[in-house]
């Protein structure tokens, strides 16, 4: 059955006969196997042309400051998956990569799309920057909203990777609006949302890429990727020194069941 | 509940605390983001070391040659997921990277693990290679088994990103005896298996990587990553030009029904 | 690190000792296990209590009514996905279910949380439920939202598997007010919206679900456990008359490349 | 590009047109929805035609046998997903699912597998039931292969569950040459493999089946449909009483990093 309203049978990502692939435009094997970096062709996949030096250098520097931090939710979800199903890496690689979601790891989409609306609040009223963050920051209070990339449950006082990134985003001249707008909601979080919440790693990558001309669409693609390289290390280690089965005992252990039970009847999962 | 024998509780990839983040022994943020790029971050999270320019170059060169090649079927699995479920990115990515099993794919791991053996039988018999590579391939031919990294269905007279991974690894002094095994297999195949096999992108990478040092167990990695880059580009697209349910109505219109239905009942699904 | 402000440390849904395992306070091998069906069981595992005959048999007609509709994108990238993965059912059911998104199949979700809108506007406002109806739905009107769980891309004069469901709630003396609800809203569809949208099955599960005391926020499982019911089906089918690539032929057959390519290149993916 | 070798483009499952959708010849609408339970029709999607009442019950009993077990890995990996990620209830499913591999959970495949090639075994060699399993028993402890479906972590004297299903299968009368074969095993286990390995849940559940006429390659389906309602009461609890970082929190404070660190730096990530 015909589903929606799609009718442009089209891509332009790759097309290929049996001697020759097409990427983009270019010749896969005669001028990008060997010639370019795997971060050179990300950013012409997603992008659709070659990055200047600074976009790769910006693109580099996102994808190795979110890739890896330890065992986190989404890394203990892929590791007990290869535990009880060490026939398939691929899946658990996919279980670990569904937990990028709004709440951890995915945010830096969300925070990509509240910086654009900022930018294009005051563009469309002509205010300042800060007038429209201050009113956007405003409507997210009053609907209980969490800001998307700012606070982190470990790094309260700042978070390192989000200054590195930004420090990086300056000495490559990259800086620009999004950075500037992602530093004046910070500036006015305590007053606005009354407590400080510093600029993480998800807020810290939309500004600069945007500011890179990295497509705002293609934002949960970076922790997404990055995290992939991750998995992998952790996947390779739960093979040789497992540990996702001590993890998920751990986990039931700290947990009670607290519903109704059969008299006498006494619990030991152990 | 305790299961299995896990008794280590152990992991040497990642630690932290609230200023500072260790990965592999160095500091994230002083020593990584900025200074290096994201495959020499890929190798040092999966190796546990920095890799040389050689395994650099050598990892970027696999990660390139195996990201891309259109509509496959992963990638459309992954496009109609994103066409059903848009406000879940993690979840089409997931979909797409479920498809890289041991027919397409996945190859690369089975593949590396096919050249250990030929090695380690050549090691423990005192032979060559090529007895090793023959007596091996013929027990694949008893057991009607696929010769895993060999054949393709586009490229059959010679997949162009396999010859250019080993043009790579010869350029670069990294080939070795993995590349020398999966040359002997392909040329033994006709004669063994009854019809030529060329080899293809799947027995290319492990072969390199194997003799630039990159660990066995994580060569399923590599075209997990690779593919994850790929389908972000194909992502970004289908939110702006959506084909995901073109391909769909296209798929189920090439399939018949052939069961039973009531008499007079004509299908009609479009 | 702690995430988030979780504090208690609860479960109420299963306990268990190596002789005796309690599932919602019931004793699973003495009482569950032979005495009931599967369907009376996910009640309970969902609602905390065991059914009575109608929520049983309101249960049971959703799940027959929405388990299979044939090659859908879920089912499709479900079959694509075995025939490249074939060691692990498990990755093709999962790639089959993440298409239950918001669009198609997960719509179940936001139809119950639309007809719960309208009836705490109607109590709030103490407006009868047209006027609630019809507030909420030029809301979405405004705002340019599809209304959830109407229209249907096949069954366009009326989806005959809604009929059959709110039929078998009258029947049973289920039907009250979120099945008044969803036809109110389909009745002031045409004038509102602009043209008539039918009430579809993912409209038609939630009314009589609510309506018969199953909870709103587990209706998103309605559709995924029937659905890996047919999920199955198609798997099993798959392993013996295998369509996966050839749906993925037609699929990517469908769409032309538009991008840029060097002089003289003809594609050729046949 | 056409992959493998599929050449016939039928399915026989599903066929609709806008007024009627025929499933396995039947009209699902008439006839199926509200006539049957969600396990008849399951037994039909999977085995092309309906249950008697016997093969009816005997399913029930798998289902309602293998649904539930509290905090499991793959409940917690589906927990903690839903946690990360609340806005893809499917993407954390489809997590919980992947854990249904061939350790834990999807046993019941193989488990059936190896009953089969033991019948098969006796039926060629003309020899009894126990030469044949005596055989096959001996092949798996030469690999130091484990013999599936046999051993439990928590159930150590007996699964009561299996124990239960071979009761039912004994009372319907459908207890055959399967559940012989699985009770054989369990008796030549200890002298062969040298420790009494009980009967679990994954042996139980294909020998009952595969008595009762259920298809063998359909045998994984029924722990994956089994833990969907399993799972969905879990997200359902998440949603209300969060504890998936909880756990996280729990399972990370089990593991300790053991790589190495800068001089002086202290971990501390609480």
């Amino acid at each position: 059955m015909k589903i929606g309203k799609q009718s442009a049978p089209y891509q332009a990502i790759c097309t290929s006969n049996p001697e020759t692939i097409i990427v983009r435009g270019h010749d896969l094997v005669d001028n990008l196997v060997g010639s370019i970096s795997f971060t050179e062709y990300t950013w012409l996949l997603v992008a659709g042309s070659l990055p200047d030096e600074k976009q790769r250098r910006m693109l580099d520097a996102t994808l190795v400051a979110i890739a890896e931090h330890g065992l986190v939710p989404s890394v203990q979800a892929a590791r007990m998956t290869l535990a009880a199903s060490p026939e398939a890496v691929q899946g658990a690689v996919a279980a670990g990569l569904l937990g990028c979601g709004s709440v951890i790891l995915g945010a830096s989409e969300t925070s990509g799309a509240f910086f654009r609306d900022i930018r294009e609040e005051a563009k469309a009223s002509g205010s300042s920057v800060e007038a429209a963050a201050e009113k956007l920051l405003r409507g997210y209070r009053e609907q209980k909203k969490p800001v998307p990339g700012y606070g982190h449950p470990l790094h309260k006082g700042h978070d390192p990777r989000a200054k590195r990134l930004l420090a990086i985003a300056r000495e490559l001249g990259v800086a620009g609006i999004h950075c500037e707008i992602a530093k004046t909601v910070e500036r006015l979080i305590p007053e606005i949302i009354g407590r400080p919440l510093v600029m993480n790693v998800s807020s810290a990558i939309p500004c600069v890429l945007l500011d890179a001309g990295y497509p705002l669409l293609a934002l949960k693609g970076v922790p997404l990727l990055a995290r992939t390289a991750g998995l992998i290390g952790h996947l390779l280690e739960e093979q040789t020194r497992p540990i996702g089965f001590i993890m998920s005992q751990a986990a039931a252990a700290a947990i009670e069941y607290d519903g109704p039970a059969p008299e006498g009847f006494v619990a030991n999962e152990n």
